[in-house]
């Protein structure tokens, strides 16, 4: 049965999400971000990057949320996940699940991990103070772009609109207003009332 | 037919080297980032995130490297660059790609991008120094952990190998010296042994 690792708040919840909507039995075990869990060496052994989401699968572990998503869609197709018959389609899912994890999670993240790229507090606080900006530039494209509606990819619900709804959870925390983006705010509305949404929001606020 | 816009010295390469390698009929145009031309209201019609690669296809515009790559992967599948009938497999490359898009380029972007997310010339001062050390730690890492070997998904080339040539590409220019990391040296090596390979460099150069 697939395990997956994660920790609330992170983008794990768009991995954790999928597997719930694909039916799958599967098992979920939390990382205690605020005890260093993600570097403690029995995690390590896991995932040597020390980062959530890990999906331990049978024949291995694998990593990378757009990956995890993908290997979702692929492994439970009757879940219809991502149009897996259509290069083209399958490669525009792709495309906006690689535009979340490289720049807009990264946008996000110079907010409370400038560590990663930087040494000084001055560095630290310059970048923090600029999130909300990058932050609300990368919605505005999606709100104009890329978000077809009522889901992601237009009609059909894919991997896309977990990984999108994660993302929108850290809107409020970097004082961008919701309701300044309709379309994204729709989008977040329309996913709250899905089942396998309540159900994963509620287990990991346990 | 296919048409990739690229700009020399970017992630582009490894679309084009894929691209060269999937035997398929491409056209490649170039972006001249010297003048800007990444952001003329032409060029944003195509993509409007005012980057490169973009793959224009016959059903629209293409972008993200790890989108861009399985694409090719899956829409010419007698070149075989990629695991196609096996989800873990195929999980497994696209986790190799997440990774390189989403740490080991953003890593690099710090050097000369610092601009995306901070607004202090000392904030780009102190980024740019810590690029040497962070870029290296991911390199140390897929030389440890990720590159199998001959190619890094293992006995078959993939469409991971074309990405990972690109960003051993810019080692020399993070001050990196490749012959501390012999796996990766011996498959960028390896790779410009490839016909494919050498053509497109040769072509970017022109």
């Amino acid at each position: 049965m697939l395990k997956l690792y994660y920790a609330p708040g992170t983008c794990a919840l768009a991995s954790h999400i999928a597997l719930e909507e694909a039916g799958s039995g599967y098992t979920a075990e939390r990382i205690d971000f605020k005890a260093n869990q993600q570097n403690s060496a029995e995690y390590l052994a896991i995932n040597p990057k020390g980062r959530v989401p890990a999906l331990v699968t049978d024949r291995g572990v694998l990593t990378e949320t757009p990956a995890i998503l993908a290997f979702i869609a692929q492994s439970f197709p009757s879940a219809k996940l991502a149009p897996l018959e259509d290069a083209f389609g399958f490669a525009q899912a792709q495309a906006f699940n690689s535009y979340l994890c490289s720049t807009v999670h990264v946008a996000h993240s110079h907010k409370g991990r400038g560590y990663r790229w930087a040494t000084e507090e001055s560095s630290f606080a310059d970048m923090k103070r600029m999130v909300p900006k990058t932050f609300a530039a990368c919605f505005a494209m999606i709100e104009r772009d890329m978000l077809r509606g009522p889901w992601v990819m237009g009609e059909t619900y894919s991997i896309c609109d977990p990984y999108l709804f994660t993302l929108t959870g850290w809107l409020e925390g970097n004082n961008i207003d919701i309701s300044t983006l309709p379309k994204v705010k729709a989008h977040r509305d329309r996913m709250l009332e899905r089942h396998a949404v309540r159900k994963v929001v509620a287990d990991e606020k346990r």
